[in-house]
């Protein structure tokens, strides 16, 4: 029972040295890119930077305790951060200290209901997101997150949670840019992007092994960092008006339960609902992108335990909502992480750096930050996907234009509910209409075909429909009216039989259908007719009336009703 | 062009003197059963009872114009009258003439929005609401307007749209019950009910026809009305206070533009749409059910727009919305309505009413019309219906209890919304995991069989998952948690073939997980195929990348695919 939940008390009967020394070599690589994008998540969320590093250290560890990758690396991400920041905004808090209680609330009360998720094994509630869905959120996200980092580089404050808002704040402060800092955000775009674009080449010119190159490259925002800090200090540009991080709490967070406020946890609650399972889907498509590459699986169930543990880990330290983040998880990934236990490493670096670290960070400017920010979330603009879906599918597309619309023009909530509803909308309209098609006999065998596009017997006193699909609310209408129109074009025929080799479920409103077909079908003087249905279908069909009211037989096969019913087959 | 919408210039072809001798006698009877349902429904809708004669007139001779079934008596229903009494009570206003307005309002939205449905063939929009909801709200409408109308009966003034609110309110005036109106009102349901459940027989007894008997035994409110408005006349009843219908105008309506307001439109926008699907459903399945009789057929998104044009016909005669009745129809059906002329005779009936007997319902008790609807409405609920749903589906079950208990407690919006979202949720699921099985060859056949349930040949180089559903967002993800498990369970295999037989559709999320499983199955040393595919599936396939991308090939058969994959097969 307990190994069922802790997923730990099984992989450390494997651990060795050597999975110890490959975990730790993982997890210092991974500490070094997780500080910065722990700093600068947490200012996106508009929280204080130590926020962004409390959510680095106990989340690692509740993950690697129940979580089921080896290799996801749990904490800060933009997203989540984004809508961590759209909720507190909705709040309309006045001080910080209320801003980080939210924060805290929202991240504990994700982590509940992951968990809550997790033990009723509601993984599947993360498949009502359509791909396109989620593909054209996490593009608009991308683009609102970077477009809301401009006012950073440009020294200006920050406002507004869509496109519309940021512009708008953009275009009333614009006269006010700040020029130092300008030209430091320049700097740090420029080598941010060289790094990302030249250092791989670079490193491997002087000899430096493929993989460890990229993985150096990757830290390309740690020297960033180092850079400004020292720029920064050197020149006193904090005097001159760069805005710098500054003091910062020494040492480690304090744990504590978050406090219970009814009216807060309220009005967060469908946005932690939506951070849970966009954190989640993020999160599992990761994981089991890696995993897949070593032949190992993951448990979506489990890994939703082990992401609300993490979340729950956060809210008790001061932290923000977390999940597992794409660029370090390949990192770490890559560095050789061999068990869950890299992540708790990486928790201890972390930590280390709370403690020792953070008067250097005192220098950092904030337009550093949001370069970082800036670069990262480029990656998740995905542009084509727009084209590749518009060519496959005009369905999907709609429903991803509609959630990138939504999304960039409004807010998150109405673009995902958009996104659902039209997708949900368009999926029922397409299954509306069964396929189905009247068929006859193959003359010479026992087969059935459709009668548009095979030579086949038919007969003039019965007609035979089969149905490709099974039968549900959205398209038993369909069948009804496919039906009461054939009985209507032939008014020669007396038994009409619906064969149904392919139905897998008839629900209660097309249970409902068929009844109604029956009884109309009976007062119009045709007889009615099942075939070839399933054994789970007819055992279902036994438990309600209709099997008796059937005016005509269920036919085990579709030979044997012809055999019965079709008096002279007509050619 | 025109007699695409226009069916009458169609069936006036054949319109012969025994068609209009026949019409002409149901209109009577027709005429009888719809003046106590015209003003009753009007009252039931918190709306003067002239407003439900106006409702009668105008949209039943539209209807006749451009609706297709021959039967349907269109007119104030119970169900649409409770909907536009809740629409209006929301606006919360003041006067009655605001409250008629909105009605009017009502109306010609509801009008305008089913044509519009009907010209963009938008009938499937009804599709939406299952079988379950429907019935569980129409159980809970009628439960809600019969209580609505027992303060009625005692004499009190009536309020509340909910149960608890009738029931609150109900408790509150319980001491002031008028007594004389009490004992009229147990004189008209007794009256009835005795009607409804004797009198057929005593008509057999003296020699008429079953079908006129049976007739004339639904024409029992006409003499319930009858009889009390002699008996409060004669003891002079409205002077000790029970309360009459009064004065109401003599003559036709006027006819009139409703005039446009943009706020009061926009308010009632959801509550129209909603009436509109409601009286739609209820209409069809109503006319549906009679055509079928007699082998006819009726145009759904015809009759959306029949239905149209009958609701901008009430609203530019000052009525109240309208739809098909089931009891009036059925009537009108057994009186020999054999065209739409029918209905069109029976309005000039309503019309002549209008101008003679107006005077005549001065006295007219509201209890008398209170006892009408109890009566009529007690057919609408269906308690059989939940104890049925229960045995065949526990799905339905759920969203049909959620339907009624929101409905009663809270609101029909409410009730309609969170039974549809339950339905639809758990129809994503059902089908959130598609019926799929390992397959092997059937020794000596080229047939493929459940390895579980068959003894057959496999291989132990590839492996065969035949997946019997469409691919759609739904259940992609669990297909790739499917494949993944297996390839992990299965280290030795180089081949894993995804057979296609049954797949109709793979929509963008599925194709991205395709592309998915066959990335990750790359990386991790085993091809993928398809077998299989259906045409437009394989077209639709190649309008995207995973065609080229495909590791493995795409076998137009599965014993292809055997014969190519399975090296030495193991039994």
């Amino acid at each position: 029972m307990l190994k069922r939940y802790i997923p730990l008390l099984e992989w450390r009967k494997t651990y060795h040295r050597s999975t110890f020394n490959s975990d730790l070599l993982a997890a210092l690589i991974v500490t070094i890119m997780l500080i910065p994008q722990s700093l600068a998540y947490a200012m996106l969320a508009g929280l204080p930077p130590e926020i962004g590093l409390y959510a680095s250290i106990l989340p690692l560890i509740a993950y690697s305790l129940f979580g089921t990758s080896s290799t996801l690396s749990v904490g800060p991400v933009a997203v989540v951060s984004l809508m961590t920041a759209a909720a507190i905004a909705t709040l309309e808090l006045g001080s910080m200290e209320q801003k980080i209680a939210a924060a805290i609330a929202l991240a504990f009360i994700s982590g509940v209901l992951l968990l809550a998720m997790g033990f009723f094994k509601l993984g599947m509630l993360a498949n009502f997101l359509s791909h396109s869905v989620i593909s054209g959120f996490i593009s608009a996200a991308g683009l609102i997150i970077a477009a809301s980092q401009v006012p950073h580089l440009l020294g200006l404050n920050s406002g507004g949670h869509n496109l519309l808002q940021i512009g708008d704040s953009l275009y009333r402060q614009i006269q006010h840019i700040h020029y130092p800092t300008l030209a430091l955000a320049i700097f740090t775009l420029v080598l941010l992007i060289w790094v990302r674009h030249s250092l791989v080449s670079l490193l491997l010119n002087i000899g430096i092994k493929a993989t460890l190159a990229a993985n150096l490259a990757k830290t390309g925002p740690i020297f960033a960092i180092i850079s400004t800090i020292v720029i920064t200090w050197w020149f006193s540009l904090d005097v001159i008006g760069v805005k710098v991080v500054g003091n910062i709490p020494q040492g480690l967070p304090t744990l504590a339960l978050p406090t219970f406020n009814s009216d807060l946890w309220q009005s967060l609650f469908s946005a932690a609902l939506l951070i849970s399972i966009i954190g989640f889907i993020e999160s599992v498509s990761v994981a089991q992108t890696l995993a897949a590459k070593r032949r190992e699986r993951i448990d979506p169930n489990q890994e939703l335990i082990g992401l609300g543990a993490a979340n729950i880990g956060s809210a008790i330290s001061g932290g923000l909502p977390v999940t597992g983040g794409f660029s370090r998880s390949v990192v770490n990934f890559d560095a050789g992480a061999k068990s869950p236990a890299a992540g708790a490493y990486a928790a201890l670096g972390i930590a280390l750096s709370c403690v020792l670290l953070t008067p250097l960070i005192y220098f950092l400017p904030r337009a550093t930050l949001a370069a970082t920010i800036i670069i990262a979330v480029l990656s998740l603009i995905d542009i084509k996907a727009l084209y590749r879906t518009w060519q496959y599918s005009r369905a999907d597309f709609a429903a991803m234009s509609v959630t990138i619309l939504a999304t960039l023009l409004d807010s998150i909530e109405l673009g995902i509910m958009l996104g659902v509803s039209l997708s949900i909308a368009l999926f029922l309209y397409r299954t509306s209409k069964p396929h189905s098609a009247l068929v006859g006999l193959l003359a010479g065998s026992e087969h059935f075909r459709n009668i548009d596009r095979h030579d086949v017997l038919t007969s003039s006193t019965m007609l035979t429909l089969r149905v490709d699909e099974s039968l549900y609310f959205a398209n038993a209408r369909y069948l009804e009216d496919r039906v009461y129109d054939l009985v209507a074009q032939h008014p020669q025929i007396k038994h009409f039989v619906l064969m149904c080799p392919a139905i897998n479920d008839i629900d209660a409103s097309a249970l409902e259908s068929l009844e109604s077909i029956n009884s109309r079908l009976t007062d119009s003087g045709v007889l009615f007719h099942l075939s070839e249905v399933k054994g789970p279908v007819m055992d279902k069909l036994k438990t309600s009336h209709f099997s008796t009211q059937l005016s005509g037989e269920v036919f085990l096969s579709q030979y044997d009703a012809w055999q019965a019913l079709s008096g002279a087959p007509i050619k």
